[in-house]
């Protein structure tokens, strides 16, 4: 069975997320609707991961198995024409029987904006923050993130026994095209549940003084989720790439 | 009586236009109400110039009077609640009594948004256009509109009393940073009603191969809006910026 690939950029606003679940609005949902209506067989729409409610992508990747070969070009048509318009498949082509969307990725890349200016183009994905404070504080901080540790502190879920282990690559704020925008880029080989959030959260409370750049390290050696700060919002968060060895 | 200078940011998609009209949806009607909500008195706001309905701005400048001297942060806070999500104070001030929002801006910045792909994350933003052909022709043709002279043949409105004279500074396809984007920027001192859509229809026609790069001069000689192109769609058209010599 021929095996395909898709890019998918999402409006997460509403959306419950990227997983399917029963009688709500999912992602995965959706494109597994289209493709139903399109070769009228059930079929199954791997993910390189979840998102969580109202978080973006621009470069999700997944991948499912047809019973036939197909004209890509048609079937992305087909497929963006039965999508709503808070979905958009970017690219589709034909892949290798063994790709696989979710273990063969080794990096992914979120970015995180913010806006210190209330912004109408953009209201869906930006948070807007009273004050951006001190960005230099926050990129101290961020570089404690480049390692590969346990990042517990980051996880909302509960199960004891799972590796906690990430490998962040990249963590560093930028200052965005717009005046008062900024954005955080973080790239590791995996995130836990909530982890940029918790991330973001925690490095705008040290940007704002409410917490010091040493008790960063001391957060993460707790591997206490309670230790970290708030979750920032949704809105902001954009799984902007998934990174494959074989292109 | 103190005069106030207005940065307002909009999405078009739902407004119609910028003009007040009664009983319509409109950027100036908005502001006002909200200004009315605010100051409790009827306050006229004149903007740099209108956009037509579901054309969008980052950067439209606009000015009203109030009674007295106000702290305009706490205005600015006070119009950003009261106006609804799609519109967007980006800064207000207090400015010299002359000050005059449209008379004396020397030039504004338009930007014409094409993709070649779908998009979700900017799908109220940019027009979908098949293939972008060649960009080459285009900006051969877009150094043509590089010159103050009458742009009548881009001009909806058909008294024939009025000065159609513009005085076109910029005019380039580039890029964007997305794949698959490309954006027309075009800067002049002023433009005629439905001008820039009438100049980005008739270069996507050049691009295409629909037309010459040739027939784009005898097109503005004709001064005849039947022999331009189409208008492209409003949602790709942004006001960017409006340029003032006292800033």
């Amino acid at each position: 069975m021929p095996r395909y690939r898709l890019l998918v950029e999402y409006d997460g606003t509403d959306f419950h997320g990227w997983q399917r679940q029963p009688d709500t609005r999912t992602v995965q949902g959706e494109i597994e609707s289209a493709l139903l209506t399109t070769t009228r067989t059930p079929i199954s729409v791997t993910g390189s991961g979840r998102t969580d409610a109202g978080v973006h992508a621009r470069g999700q990747v997944a991948h499912f198995d047809l019973g036939e070969d197909v004209d890509t070009s048609r079937l992305g048509l087909s497929l963006n024409a039965l999508t709503p318009r808070d979905i958009a498949i970017r690219g589709i082509w034909q892949t290798h029987r063994d790709f696989h969307a979710r273990y063969d990725a080794y990096q992914r890349r979120y970015c995180y904006y913010i806006s210190t200016l209330p912004t109408a183009l953009d209201r869906s994905f930006r948070h807007i923050v009273r004050q951006v404070a001190e960005i230099e504080r926050m990129n101290e901080a961020a570089k404690f993130l480049i390692a590969e540790r346990d990042y517990s502190c980051f996880c909302l879920t509960q199960s004891e026994t799972e590796n906690r282990v990430c490998d962040i690559k990249t963590a560093r704020w930028e200052k965005g095209s717009n005046e008062g925008e900024w954005h955080f880029t973080i790239a590791a080989d995996r995130f836990l549940h909530g982890m940029v959030r918790a991330i973001v959260g925690t490095l705008l409370e040290i940007g704002r003084s409410y917490r010091s750049v040493d008790d960063l390290e001391r957060t993460i050696e707790s591997k206490d989720r309670r230790r970290a700060g708030a979750a920032a919002p949704a809105c902001g968060l954009v799984l902007e790439q998934v990174y494959y060895r074989t292109e």
